[in-house]
């Protein structure tokens, strides 16, 4: 159709296309216990300094340091031994010049300490220690505060809560969290070649590959995703299952790999009231993407071929789903690796290259796994992608280039 | 205790003890909505050519390569139209010599036929299509098995389930396969001045942060973890609530920060009929660390400190927990970075280091977060750590090194 010309567009404008979606996710509590991995929707302030306390960072002695400076094996420093604070309790002991108190691992400081020496280094007798080395103020003590002060923003809205980030929440008595809803994403698959995954495709027909490439690429990005169903090539059945889908954050429908097919998509996107931003971008593999709204809600036609289709998901879908889930961008994790080999490329287009990658001495080895865009075992056994730009005709061998990782793959 | 200075071990001695471990995991069922992240327990095998039947990978005319040989826009070549295949049908048309057959991308390409020119290249008229360019013989076409043959091994026991595995399974029919179990781990903490996280701790105690701190790491190495008490410092509550865990693959029990709980944990192992392997690591953070038998499972005593907890976690629990999910070792996931400062160490000491990571036009910075050990925003705002070996006093500034990303973090 002359509309798949009119709106193809360049790899940047798809994105600034994509990028111009809005969506406000939803917010639900979540507990420790199960907030791992989600994004957090509010910022998180502690209203307790933490420690609440000074805390001992060692077995020892609580002393005031200029008590013992000086001290050493053959000079020892003494002092009166004034007591003890057991760990979890209260302080009672006070220290005052000349004397000391036993203290623990995690105990509090008692009052008028200023560093705790270690036990290695103090001989106790009955009602005094001798000291053999000096310490400085401050020494193996965390003071309150020093870890979270009160009042402190200590982690941002958008994060995605990682063990650390648990543990910073534990610290704080932050038990339960606001955090965003995961978006529900409808899934299709359409075209009369293929067959679900439990039946034996008969000559002509496939199995459907790309429904499940992609639920676990949507699913690995944080959301939830619904199949919705297998529409056979029909404006009706396509329009029929686009319909059904209507309650979802954003649809997604792979297929499509002939001329006929996608018309079939776009046309069936208009009849629903919806439209058509591009069609067509300029990336090898994935060119006939489909990038839309319906029932106001954004939508992906997906190209057929396996390989097209999921390094689309990747390149494209992937991020908007994460910001559909309120995660702020995070750094990309690459790694930098030497090409095995020339890749040739076309000026013009993106191309994105699956890549093998090994490690040699110092330096990863990155080699290009060349095959069809219908072959989806080279995408399993690939570690990630690298991406020759538009501006470019190609890569050459050891050459330095930046490897994406499959975020599953590694 | 005289044992502890006995039993410390380095890293390698550690690791050592660690991987002699063995554990046989058991496996279940899992459909591929649900295999995704699983680990594989069989090797898969496919009982068929994938694709099925040669397929054609553009919109366009099959046809006998050597028919159009030479052809040019101003020397076309012509040929008799044949027929139609229409995708997801049987090729009934058969291509002869000086014959074409319209296919789509997808669809079969009929016998006879030995490439496929894109329709761009082609005028149709009536029953005769003018070809304006040549093809070479296999041009657009991907043939049975090219993508796997029949009897191939396309997956080994032992790899991480990612999206496009689950393609490469959807497409061989694999609709259910082989998984292990996820490990079930019992998670403890103790010491007197621990209180749950939605107790406002009294003066001299504390949150129990490493609980939800290792609990979150244990998830993410895809175990299941559940949280077994929290026992006070005496060797009765501590061997009452690992009795309670004793029927899980492995325990892991923080805190412990001083000697005197420590021995706590360790007298217990021992009343239990247990054996301590090892009792204090030459690390930085992390040192006493201890490492066991208990009702024949492994038995981790993590250090109280949350940082050391989180590191001895990180660098020696989660390997383990990987290999009992019966995980195959991955390629580790590096940044090559440049250090900003120096980083003192002391030599015989494995020290980790967490850092933030920037970027800066193509290199990475590599930015230590120094904090004391108990500090546990520390690691929530570090990107990963880096290993500074025994064997060395410290990194300059500008030197390059491996940061291992925290892979929740990043």
């Amino acid at each position: 159709m002359a509309s798949e010309f009119l709106t193809s567009v360049t790899v940047q404008e798809a994105l600034a296309k994509i990028d111009s979606i809005v969506f406000e996710p939803g917010q639900e509590f979540a507990g420790l216990d199960s907030a791992g991995g989600r994004i957090l929707a509010e910022d998180i302030l502690s209203a307790e300094s933490i420690p609440g306390f000074a805390r001992s960072l060692v077995d020892g002695y609580a002393v005031v340091a200029k008590d013992i400076q000086g001290a050493r094996e053959t000079s020892p420093a003494f002092l009166k031994m004034s007591g003890e604070v057991r760990i979890g309790e209260p302080a009672g002991a006070i220290v005052r010049e000349g004397s000391c108190v036993r203290v623990s691992t995690g105990s509090m400081v008692p009052e008028g300490a200023d560093a705790i020496v270690m036990q290695e280094y103090v001989r106790a007798m009955d009602d005094e220690v001798e000291v053999t080395r000096p310490v400085h103020k401050g020494e193996n003590i965390v003071y309150a505060g020093e870890d979270i002060s009160a009042g402190a923003t200590v982690m941002r809205k958008g994060k995605k809560i990682g063990p650390f980030d648990l543990g910073v929440l534990a610290a704080i008595g932050a038990g339960r969290i606001r955090v965003f809803k995961r978006p529900e994403i409808a899934l299709l698959s359409s075209g009369d070649e293929i067959v679900p995954v439990d039946e034996k495709p008969p000559f002509g027909k496939i199995r459907d590959i790309n429904r499940h490439t992609v639920a676990g690429l949507v699913r690995s990005a944080g959301s939830r995703v619904e199949f919705a169903g297998l529409a056979r090539d029909t404006i009706e059945d396509i329009t029929e299952k686009l319909s059904s889908a209507a309650g979802y954050d954003m649809i997604l429908i792979s297929g499509g790999s002939s001329k006929g097919e996608r018309d079939h998509i776009t046309d069936s996107i208009v009849k629903l009231g919806g439209e058509v931003i591009f069609h067509g971008i300029n990336i090898k593999p994935g060119k006939p993407t489909i990038f839309g709204r319906v029932f106001d809600k954004p939508i992906f036609g997906l190209p057929g071929h396996p390989v097209s289709c999921a390094m689309v998901t990747v390149r494209f879908v992937v991020p908007l789903l994460k910001r559909m889930a309120g995660k702020t961008p995070e750094l990309p994790v690459v790694f930098a690796g030497i090409l095995t080999t020339n890749v040739p490329s076309s000026y013009g287009i993106e191309e994105y290259v699956r890549v093998k990658v090994s490690k040699k001495e110092d330096a990863y080895l990155v080699e290009p796994v060349f095959a069809k865009s219908a072959v989806i075992s080279s995408l399993s056994a690939a570690h990630g992608y690298i991406i020759v730009p538009e501006g470019v005709e190609g890569l050459e061998k050891d050459e330095r280039v930046e490897v994406h990782p499959f975020e599953e793959n590694v």
